[in-house]
């Protein structure tokens, strides 16, 4: 059987090099990489995990936590993390738990302290300090994505800033009586995010000396719930706002879709503003601010590398830029 | 520390069945299972996954081969799968691949063999005759999802047969010049499910001595894809057809928003079908055939158990049921 050190002879390298390079995990020159690979491919050599996990102490092998894998932001970035992964040889080992669920109890007390992961990535979801402590039990670095806590590094937007821009660009235009669209009532399953954005749009409509008011979406931050918290809203023929905040441009659409079925016209009766830049936010016109979820994906891939390199290091936090794109799902009021 | 051999001891049974339990890997009573649990928690012991795998030759860790996460149909099997794995003491490892990569020859080639894996998910890809003896030799079971081998277990629906009906329901409503939507014209990256519903609607216009139309979907099977060919095919008003088969909702839905529009009604003047039941059906009154992703997910985790707990068992084959609904986008032409 070939070994390691097959490996290394055939490419010119020691046999720490030769593993390094196969494993992805240090730091290797692509040139020497490229050698390694190569030689192992001719010698047909292929390490077994059980075995390199035993002499290394590692896994090769990142968890990822995330509450909701089938809404876009959550998909883009998976998609993110899972490339850069995959690339620097680790595997994406996915635990989708939803908030406040026994399954997310026995995935901090058993399933994590049992796998050794090498690094978790959180995905939208604030692990509380108990959960924390239980990481650091582990050893496995962590790096949240679209929450915040100061033990572990991060990778987010502002998302209160995002839904102030948002909100202020309808008051720039005129409007004074916006609505919030899509926040859920059940705070326990709030996405941190949507409860950020909320503060912020809360935030320029006070600084703008307007009240604020808010329609929760039943069914949640979807296209659906959108719909639906839009139909209720502008049902009531008194109290119609003349602009709608969403929460993402999932609900925004939703919106749009319901606003046109009840016979009025986007922007010109109401205006809609969404926050994401969602691959469907173009087809609707939709004026938006645009976050890249796949590219926090690999920023916080990257965060993970580091703190898997140096697990003392202080916790780094990346905030991701985010920009009103204007369409023509915006005007100023009648 | 505390051994397995001392949670046998609290629960009452063997260390083999004590083993079983926790790993959720074999036959065990659910009210065995929950007294070796218990012990488990009461004494604080955590199996360490190393360790498990030297002792037992298995990571308990199955891989999710899959294109797209990004698509309803795909984010819904993983849920299913998901929590399905969860539930019985695997993790799920996911591979994000899409056809024809130089990734997915890494994966097969170099990834797979190293990992070990205890079963592999394939999703909506079709294993080539030399991927699967890789997996073969690498001893990992294999089902298959959405796609078909006969070397493998697999899960689908009858695609044939769901864009059979639903081409059928527009033939029994009158309708002569049906277009199918959203078929791409590189064949490489096809979606197996995809090529077989395109079958499925050639073979019901043949039958009924109609002359099929194909429409691709330069985007992909997606809204915004069935968006632009709607808007393409609609756009020639000579050659307008009085309805649409959609390859999946998402290119019904765009197809619905496209045909609105251009300020034509469905179904009164474009009558549109899809296939899935996607979420967002309803919200737009698709008429579509139902299939239930979840439910496959699930089901495919069933077969890959039967096949990890014999390995040299026949491959069985699973086809759901997929059934109309009927809803108010499809009406008789005009």
């Amino acid at each position: 059987m070939t070994t390691i050190a097959d490996v290394a002879a055939r490419a010119g390298v020691s046999k720490a090099t030769a593993s390094r390079a196969l494993s992805g995990g240090g730091y290797v020159s692509a040139v020497t990489r490229e050698r390694v690979r190569t030689a192992a491919r001719e010698l047909a050599y292929v390490a077994h995990s059980s075995a390199t996990s035993l002499a290394t102490g590692r896994s090769f092998s990142v968890g990822v936590i995330m509450p909701e894998p089938d809404r876009w932001f959550f998909a883009q970035l998976l998609s993110g993390i899972q490339d850069e992964l995959f690339s620097s040889g680790y595997d994406l080992v996915l635990y989708g738990i939803q908030e406040g669920s026994s399954e997310r109890r026995r995935l901090f007390e058993q399933v994590l302290p049992r796998r050794r992961l090498d690094g978790i990535l959180a995905v939208g979801i604030q692990p509380s300090a108990h959960e924390l402590r239980r990481l650091v039990q582990v050893g496995s670095p962590l790096v949240t994505i679209g929450a915040y806590s100061e033990d572990a590094s991060a990778v987010s937007i502002d998302d209160v800033a995002a839904a102030r821009i948002a909100t202020e660009h309808l008051i720039d235009l005129g409007h004074r009586d916006i609505v919030f669209l899509g926040a859920r009532s059940d705070a326990a399953t709030h996405a941190y995010g949507d409860q950020r954005r909320l503060e912020g749009y809360m935030a320029a409509m006070v600084d703008a000396g307007l009240e604020a008011s808010i329609r929760h979406a039943p069914g949640g931050s979807t296209m659906p719930g959108g719909y639906e918290a839009a139909v209720r809203t502008l049902g009531d023929r008194q109290n119609r706002p003349t602009a709608f905040v969403a929460v993402c441009d999932e609900v925004a659409i939703g919106g749009i879709i319901a606003t046109r079925r009840l016979g009025l016209s986007v922007p010109t009766e109401i205006s809609i503003v969404g926050i994401d830049d969602h691959v469907h936010a173009e087809m609707f016109s939709l004026t938006t601010v645009r976050q890249h979820p796949r590219a926090q994906g690999v920023a916080a891939v990257g965060l993970l590398h580091r703190r898997m390199a140096d697990p003392e290091a202080e916790p780094e936090r990346i905030v991701m830029a985010s920009e009103l794109v204007a369409r023509s799902s915006t005007a100023a009021p009648r």
